[in-house]
């Protein structure tokens, strides 16, 4: 990242008594720059509000608008990457209801992901990780991601862009960084996120636009058998919108009609990368 | 905390790109500081050293030994933490190999808790939030610690000491920040570790101590119905050693022989405030 901003100061460095250090106690989120502005800024907003409010972190959400400003400040394409924590405290688990959260914003300049991606798909493949069942953490991006950490740690292949993570009961959750949405006989369906997962902005959107162009959604509980029916695939997250899936291992996708008419609706609803 | 030695500087603040911080990336140990040593040091750093390994952290554990004695240095007393971390990385969640980690101990000097609690007991309570299900993290203290965060967040009472934690399928995981035993005719029970849980160092040594004076230990799945028929209960940390249960909740529970058996013990493998 280019330059950080914390507590609304340029600083790059925080104190080693941070609960977010410690415990992961504290949220994330990674928002898309695109000429100029922070793209879904408030469905990203109202994500970390709704999680601030679940782990009791007293933050006013409006409070960050200014600083977001300032970090945005000369970056016109990028990621920005929005940390909340429950700042320093006394050791133990115990969370004082003092606290004073930390605010952690900052940007690096990306390039937009491999145009070949959204015309041709990418490749996916099965994690072994298992994603933790907790309905009390489901939902928020939180800062603990050790298991999506190791996921990715399962391959290394260029030829392979991301992996599916299931529950031990081999319910599917998401990707290690992307929500997983199939197309079976018309319909849309996702995981459903109130045990496990998150609950990405992208995947709003897109169940949004499902909505507005009469492509019925429904988020189900989805395993193996599921994605093998699949006539189509795709996954989503804030910074890459929507890639199509061409195989899951050694099952092949064939461009799918709905995929493109979903990534039709993103490019208009400011998902420029999703026009192809 | 009042000195930090990170990488071997006299610093306090690590880099706000720090995998520990974004993702929890990282291991940590909390060892008790007696008469100037660490206490089962020896225990703590090969859990830290099976950790690294299972999270492909390249750490050579001899090598924090020299920082350990300078961390040390004019302390009789108190709490040393010890944390690694993968380091910063760039963006994502997928570690690289050649990441080095980042050595992070620093000591408080805190006050050894209430006798009252080695003599007459603690009072334990049933917390709601649940602990997850993942092997692929289960028996490490990793920084992935929200959960205890929340669960100790679910009450205030001074006179409730811990609480406990049980998986979705009501099966007991621990204590917030202690491992559980239960006394059943004259056999020590405590939750197996192998989904769910982190590997107490403390939990060790009660076992081996157990082992040493002939007394039956077995690790199983235990349920509430257990603790309800138990004899005895205690729970026990790095920290405070041993703690005998006096009541989880309504369940009243009369100091028991056992507790005091291996509270004997454990006062003569060096654990001297179990001395009662």
């Amino acid at each position: 990242m280019d330059r950080w901003l914390i507590n609304g100061a340029s600083v790059s460095e925080v104190a080693v008594t941070d609960r977010g250090l410690n415990y992961g106690d504290g949220l994330f989120e990674t928002v898309a720059i695109r000429n100029g502005s922070a793209r879904f800024i408030d469905y990203h907003l109202e994500r970390l509000s709704e999680g601030a409010k679940r782990l009791s972190l007293s933050l006013d959400v409006q409070s960050l608008l200014p600083e977001i400003a300032e970090t945005l400040e000369g970056h016109k394409h990028g990621v920005m990457k929005l940390m909340l924590t429950r700042g320093s405290g006394p050791r133990g688990y115990r969370p004082e209801k003092s606290a004073s959260p930390m605010r952690i914003m900052g940007i690096s300049e990306t390039i937009i992901s491999d145009t070949d991606f959204y015309q041709q798909g990418i490749n996916l493949r099965y994690c072994e990780t298992p994603f933790s069942v907790n309905p009390v953490l489901a939902g928020m991006k939180t800062l603990n991601r050790l298991e999506q950490v190791l996921a990715q740690s399962e391959w290394e292949a260029h030829d392979v862009q991301e992996g599916l993570m299931s529950t031990l009961n081999c319910e599917l959750v998401s990707g290690t960084m992307t929500n997983v949405f199939i197309v079976k006989e018309g319909e849309l369906q996702t995981p459903d996120l109130s045990n496990a997962g998150i609950a990405g902005v992208m995947r709003r959107v897109v169940i949004e636009q499902a909505n507005r162009i009469n492509v019925p959604v429904r988020t189900c509980s989805i395993y193996r058998a599921d994605l093998e029916e699949a006539d189509e695939v795709f996954v989503t997250n804030s910074l890459i919108g929507l890639w199509p899936v061409k195989a899951i291992e050694n099952q092949l996708f064939k461009p799918g009609a709905i995929t493109r008419s979903i990534m039709g609706a993103l490019a208009k609803a400011g998902v420029q990368e999703c026009e192809v």
